[in-house]
């Protein structure tokens, strides 16, 4: 159910891609009870003047050309807590992976409904709770 | 009022991108109470490592790499049932139109209020419900 | 926190997609309480046949090639007359930096909540409200 848009700079590889959508499914599976086998990820590359961040940072990080930005539309249920730990293990696997700074690795949440999702076929795969 | 974004490979062409957009607007408007001309779509073309799918399949559902992702920003409102019509209708109308399986057909709804659209020149058209 | 995510067409140069930024994100500071250095934007540019608007207009409005989609996820809590300022604000500003028609300034918004956003290094930044 999740969908992750995952924006990159132009720059990045099918493997630096992999590592990145790698660390978001198993965080997500192991951490955020989202189901095996439910990774649908959509990266877009931009040239450098397409993503923009504040040259002087935000809350004391300091961001470089090299920032990924993912925003994750699911359902919503989860706890505080989980998100934070959810945070933190996206962060931690995709720099133990690609090198890539934990400062440029940037996470927004959107919430929806059961009810919301067609895994294709038409189908409402997943019933509105009771 | 709906802004729909689709995730289509690099090689859509305009005829696909327009049946596929055209499946989408007749279903919001016949099935969910979308207005005549309400029609806003944005399409982005993506190489093949950027749009990512389970290789296994999810919920039985194998997908090929001519997925296409939907995601329907709206207003809050449609029922249960005018949700799986509006599923129904658009892997229906794009399967015939274009031959694109079914499976390869997803669907991501997000919903938000009356007022938080703008529809051009500054204004919000849409006065909240009292 | 939010993150503005702007579709522009192929033809969009750093200069206007700079203006267009600086706008959005003035208008984020002076009008909607968003704190200063908060500016995080992604632009995709699109093929002619990317961005689809209905060729008869919409509520009396008549779009152009040109058409601007700006998408804003932020934490929930705008008043309607903040949101209504905010659109003004946009299209007044973007317009006198640009020249681009006010018409072809379009506006969606997507509420989440402060838990929803990690803005680097693997940490929620925002404390939920008690």
């Amino acid at each position: 159910m999740p969908l992750a848009k995952i924006d990159v700079p132009a720059h990045a590889t099918q493997e630096f891609m992999r590592a990145v959508g790698d660390a978001i499914y198993k965080a997500m599976v192991d951490i955020a009870s989202v189901p095996k086998s439910d990774r649908f990820q959509v990266f877009t590359r931009h040239r450098a003047d397409e993503i923009v961040y504040p040259a002087e940072g935000y809350l004391g990080i300091q961001y470089t050309s090299d920032l990924v930005i993912i925003q994750i539309t699911w359902v919503a249920g989860r706890s505080t807590d989980v998100k934070k730990a959810f945070y933190r293990r996206i962060a931690d696997d995709i720099h133990a992976a690609t090198g890539l700074r934990k400062e440029d690795i940037w996470i927004s949440l959107v919430e929806s409904q059961r009810e919301d999702w067609s895994f294709g076929n038409g189908e409402m795969q997943y019933a509105p709770l009771a």
